[in-house]
């Protein structure tokens, strides 16, 4: 059976991995027929964010592993000890986790640095020539680890962050968060789900449909 | 739009709403070209489990309607606010928080009690011939609630659990992970999903099943 990666950045949209769009890939690899493999490092969150009030709850900590551990039922690895070359592709859901914990673009933008775990798990599967995925935020790891490469990525419309990944060497599409985009440049694959939403249904088919090209490009 | 309410009862399976199955009760309702009510009451969960370890963290306060608010993206009202008469169904997720917050269920068993505002939303619903679903442990609440008329739900083929909800009235049926049980006595609708699992598409048959048959019985 296909192993596909999944980094984790936590749990809930404003300070880990986005919930739905985490979900919607595990429902996607499965029906699939392949098997998810759950990652995600073992770090203390940038911060932990009040989801109904959107406010910061100062001084409290939380570690993403833990919290990641919370979408998939406790079947989680810690990122640094996966095996790489058991995985056959690697996916990377959005949220602000992607930004504040698996690197600081939130904060530092085109000047962000990457975890290096990840990006160490990203560049590795991309030498080796496995496919990669990467929904809503999660394009701008791609563009910090792969942008020399000129790949083609998408995070939906948005001028500003589109404005970022070419600075950081990727080309952007503009694409409908139905769709997907495959970077001729590599096995390197993109939807923009909630940033662009608006309904769980619709960031299904993209995620839906990501998860179908890396498959294919396995 | 139909609008059909879903309580949840935190955000993590241990201690919470199970995740993976509100999810894919909300993609369900989005597909059934219905809208999803999100509501939750406003109280303390009874603890907070690290859900890499499933040790209880002593010490650590998590609310269930702010915790709740990361799977619905901060879309979530509080349960005693809102305006019964204007949801045309209600379904529960699953998940220990059903039986830890929303009941206390996984403490005193047959002798449990049920939160007053989730047991009068569920008994108003049920007076007023609107559809109910009860998902993976939620058929506790039916049972406790509801006993009283016979109902017949499903929790999968526990034996322990399906006795227990014998002993509370209801009639328990044995029943596959990827279907349903609709109850003669009323439109009453369960499934067992992660009762049963193992997987999350099974798991997704069983509720995107229980949402149509709720849509239909409107």
């Amino acid at each position: 059976m296909k192993k596909i990666g999944v980094i984790l950045s936590g749990c809930g949209f404003l300070d880990g991995a986005e919930i739905q769009e985490t979900v919607l890939t595990l429902l996607a690899i499965d029906r699939a027929g392949a098997e998810a493999v759950c990652l995600a490092p073992d770090m203390q969150q940038h911060h932990v964010v009040n989801h109904l009030t959107g406010e910061i709850m100062a001084g409290e900590v939380r570690n993403v592993l833990a919290e990641s551990a919370r979408i998939t039922r406790g079947a989680i690895t810690v990122l640094n000890g996966i095996d790489l070359p058991e995985i056959d592709a690697l996916v990377l859901p959005g949220g602000y986790g992607v930004a504040k914990n698996l690197s600081d673009f939130a904060f530092n933008g085109v000047g962000c640095q990457v975890n290096p775990d990840v990006a160490a798990a990203v560049q590795a599967c991309y030498d080796a020539g496995k496919p990669l995925g990467f929904i809503c935020i999660a394009p701008v790891i791609a563009a910090k680890v792969l942008g020399k490469e000129s790949i083609e990525l998408t995070i939906g419309n948005d001028p500003e962050t589109a404005e970022a990944l070419e600075a950081l060497g990727a080309k952007h599409i503009d694409c409908p968060v139905w769709n997907t985009v495959v970077s001729s440049r590599g096995a390197v694959v993109s939807t923009p789900a909630y940033m662009l939403g608006p309904t769980i249904g619709e960031v299904a088919k993209g995620i839906e449909k990501l998860i179908g090209d890396i498959v294919r490009l396995i």
